[in-house]
């Protein structure tokens, strides 16, 4: 099992000098959600993921301290599923895992999703997606600003996916295969000494 | 029925002169929820409150499309209930209302939230609650290092509340009288100026 720093001790450099092979059948969420908790422990940045959205329809309170949601139902998300703060910046993003070869089809997303990205964006937010193509085994850092575009023109030439030579263009490419799996904050910083 | 700016007419001018008077047993969650929506409508700022953490033990699938929770239960937030994005600053609060005449007790926290205020405080994000008190129908914007410091401090002097007199001293008062009802972005320029 992977040990992820509690930031109480110094398991950082033993991390360096023991590279972690393989994902082991990990999902995307799974992996983004250990590299959330690596920023946390070590006071790097504060992302969670948002819970996923329920409509409440009944509760049975068995006792007074416990109640029991026995109808509910998914609600389609309004929002993308992490955000957070790293050095006074605003962080954005969604995960996205695609049995796809050489591209992503843009049906992935919500129109709500799409609209809360540029929304971000006009805030001058950061904001991205991370997508894993399952078999290539090739993840990509990819700022929404493209996703945005995408989404935004297929009503003009049709074209309902981003081309994986898009991801190769204006994204960041990387394995996961040392701690954290997904590093993420390491391409938001490109984001930032580009944008300043 | 108070009507918010959709963002394409031009409601502003004319809410500016029909000022709202009363919350009629509007809800402090309810009034920020509706001045959210006036924050993202006018593209002032994106601004959520997150899904309440729900842990789904059983699903029903009566049909392919519609997925039915039939078992789950309410889990203890990890997080505040509020973040989002101005400006490109990073913003997070929390809301409470109280019944108590001069003191907000400090239970109306959990342990996870003060953290989790205390580790974006670090990040140099924008922190705070927004207090009601029912009862003297006062409202209080309150930068989250009070409600933190608080927090720490109970331990060592067995204080169990954050007094009146501090949001006071420490914070901004309001009314909702006037759209938005609940007008933070007011108050985090006003943390803004003074922080940089």
């Amino acid at each position: 099992m992977i040990k992820y720093p509690t930031g109480q001790g110094n398991n950082r450099s033993s991390n360096k000098s023991k590279p972690v092979f393989g994902r082991r059948g990990m999902s995307l969420e799974k992996m983004i959600n250990l590299s959330n908790k690596y920023y946390l422990n070590l006071e790097i940045a504060v992302v969670h993921k948002k819970p996923t959205p329920i409509q409440i329809v009944k509760v049975d309170y068995p006792n007074r301290s416990h109640a029991k949601i026995t109808e509910a139902y998914f609600r389609q998300p309004s929002t993308t599923d992490y955000n957070g703060v790293y050095q006074g910046y605003y962080l954005d993003f969604e995960a996205k895992e695609t049995t796809r070869i050489n591209y992503l089809p843009l049906d992935n997303f919500h129109q709500h999703q799409v609209q809360h990205m540029a929304n971000c964006i006009k805030q001058r937010g950061i904001c991205f997606v991370i997508v894993s193509f399952l078999k290539l085994n090739r993840f990509f850092f990819l700022p929404a600003a493209t996703v945005v575009k995408y989404w935004d023109q297929q009503k003009y030439n049709g074209r309902k996916s981003i081309p994986l030579k898009i991801f190769e263009e204006k994204g960041f490419e990387f394995q996961p295969n040392s701690i954290p799996l997904i590093p993420y904050i390491k391409y938001v910083n490109f984001v930032i000494k580009n944008k300043r």
